[in-house]
């Protein structure tokens, strides 16, 4: 094999794109192949921005477009994140001259994988996305490339090491959402602006993502359910665990006879599920195939080294020249996404009532569950100090998910509950 | 992408190769390029064995080296097993001709990787074998691909799904290992000679190849120590449980400061660790990156669909046409395996003395330890009824294992002593 020299273009120079500079100079022959490698020039926001690697030889570029289309540049690895503006315009420019991207841009992909798929298939020029799923743990190869001989039917994990980290720490300290997202913001693992973490969009790219490689579809983020963890109060973080759960942000993404079902909410895990032994910011994932039965895959889900790491793996594939599509399929022939349709959902329901402590309280609840139809696994009443009235507390068979909503309504209009019933799924992976 | 058509010449027919047959009849476009794929040609010992598979249609060969020669075997897929012989033979007779093989046999490769990656590199064609290691569950490819990025220190797990059962069978029904092979076996799940299985050559071979994949070392297997599962009796399954462990076959490479150490070996695993969890005939892995920190993989280690399966996806990766050496470095500049010196091997062990009931005990053993300067970690004195004696169980802090030893060759020379002491490591992992 000949060697060649590849140089790269790194646009984006936060935790990531500084500990792939450090980690290409380290080893600027970290590929199996014997090529080298080279940083050759950066973008960012803020040249003057102070950064952790030295950053003189490398050349400046203000705009990452002109990065990605520089003769110098041979493969542009995009860092900045976002799903329109500058990185989604200087990845299509670097597609557009056949150049081979590597990103870590869950957003973009999730938003416009296909057209980005079309484009770089077009061009014949790969385009490589580890790292935006599961950071460096490889989700994305195993879904793309090792499942390939068998049919995905299910993808379920935690996905979000920000959600896993906050869940982890109320349980263990008992302190509510609110105080624990503020200390996960002063150690920096909560953005300033939560939103994307907490409310699950975060996730939802990624789940959209897998999606997308393990069915053969489109990536579509408007067909995933979403639901975040910012509702999740430590009253029931402790009384799922009393029935023998464990609150957890789970994403998945399920084939079902009638269509594929995308979604992320926080679930009651069972405490000897391997999901609900994931602690703080640590990622993990199920895979389902046919042939292949249930593969689990643990590991860390950020960092810049982890990160660094994958994306310097795909850059060793753009090296290896393997001839792939994007995702499962060549980009024109992704099937749309077919969701499930709502009347289909089934599963179980955990469901919590603050009601006033009087008699008849657990015959008017029972009797609106036996009408609707919805039969109960488990039931628990238990006095919980300062938690304002009786916390009653039940789990559901599984049942049509509509049923169980008509039966949460009927109860929500009793006029012994103090507050609006807390429902949260029980996880059926 | 123009799309072509592969002829695949499969030989060795049981279940593993009818279980390929079966997948790429079902789905000849298995592969996500559009390529199609057909078997062409297909060779086994017996022609007239009964199998699942209609093999009307193939082209049948009795000897396996004049189908990976035939002009019309695009990719030779071999699944005979052995290091040596028509499964040698013919790998070799491929390779010449420049054709990509495909293997399931850990044997070969553990034995002759090295001369066949040469082979296969000289001739630009790809020798891939994902199905030698953990069935369906990508650890080649992991280790292969996705870790390039980083440096691994060690890779450990638990690789044979025969030992795996036997001893999850040996604790859950209270049995001897005698009579739960023989169940195994019974149920297919050992061969009727299990040589291979319980005394750890199986675990041994892949644990040889998983290290040349992490540490660009030629894989070799006289390198490995080996110790299988034969020797575990049911009173150290119990007493394990007692101090809170289980027994599990570790198969571990680790880089050290003085080389790698290579080891396949009964180990005591703290009962909240991932492998202790592990049931059944699963198999599990854990990497660890120096960047990427620890990845945890489980899933199926045999088995014809996921084998079958992991197969498939390697003559996809055929099909994908990637450019890349066998190992974690050309094969020729792998490096030689320098073992660990046994003076550098350090430790945690659980001793097992059976003793008379004898005043003063304790007190000899406890001096012994003292002398050899190993200090104990937990001691445990348990009546235990057939046991034939009093077992004494104790734990070693850490120590180098040659210090361990020469305490415990001075406890067998107690007069107390009625067999000869139990040691089995603790899991460092």
């Amino acid at each position: 094999m000949s060697n060649a020299n590849w140089r790269i273009g790194v646009a984006g120079l936060g935790t990531v794109g500084s500990g792939l500079i450090d980690l290409v100079t380290a080893r600027p022959r970290f590929s199996p192949t014997g090529d080298t490698c080279v940083v050759s020039g950066v973008s960012a926001r803020s040249r003057g921005a102070r950064r952790s690697v030295d950053m003189s030889g490398l050349a400046w570029f203000d705009n990452p477009v002109d990065l990605a289309r520089s003769p110098e540049t041979d493969v542009f690895v995009e860092l900045i994140g976002g799903a329109e503006g500058p990185a989604r315009e200087a990845v299509e420019a670097a597609l557009r001259l056949g150049k081979p991207v590597v990103t870590a841009n869950k957003a973009l992909i999730a938003a416009h994988g296909q057209e980005l798929a079309a484009l770089a298939e077009a061009q014949g020029t790969p385009l490589l996305f580890e790292a935006a799923v599961m950071g460096g743990t490889p989700a994305v190869k195993m879904l793309r490339e090792a499942m390939v001989g068998d049919e995905v039917e299910a993808v379920a994990g935690i996905l979000n090491g920000t959600c896993n980290y906050i869940l982890t720490q109320m349980e263990a300290s008992g302190r509510s959402f609110a105080e624990v997202l503020a200390e996960a913001q002063a150690l920096g693992y909560a953005e300033a602006d939560p939103t994307m973490d907490v409310g699950g969009f975060d996730a939802g790219h990624k789940i959209t993502i897998l999606a997308a490689l393990a069915f053969g579809c489109a990536p579509t983020l408007v067909a995933a359910e979403i639901e975040g963890v910012d509702t999740i109060e430590l009253l029931d973080i402790r009384l799922a665990k009393d029935l023998g759960y464990r609150i957890k942000l789970v994403a998945s993404a399920v084939r079902t006879g009638s269509g594929i079902s995308v979604r992320v909410h926080p679930a009651l895990t069972p405490l000897d599920h391997p999901l609900a032994r994931v602690d703080g910011v640590l990622n993990a994932l199920f895979i389902h195939g046919r042939k292949i039965g249930r593969i689990f895959i643990q590991g860390a889900g950020a960092g810049a080294g982890p990160t660094a790491a994958a994306v310097a793996a795909d850059i060793a594939d753009v090296m290896a020249g393997a001839r792939r599509p994007v995702f499962q399929a060549p980009a024109g022939s992704l099937k749309a996404f077919t969701p499930v349709s709502a009347a289909d959902a089934i599963g179980r329901a955990y469901v919590r009532l603050l009601v006033r402590d009087e008699p008849g309280v657990i015959a008017s609840i029972s009797e609106v569950l036996a009408e609707a139809g919805v039969s109960i696994d488990s039931f628990l009443q238990k006095p919980v100090e300062g938690a304002g009235g009786v916390p009653i507390v039940l789990t559901t068979h599984v049942a049509p998910e509509a049923t169980i909503a008509r039966a949460v309504a009927a109860m929500a209009a009793l006029p012994v509950l103090l507050t609006p019933p807390r429902v949260i799924r029980i996880a059926g992976v």
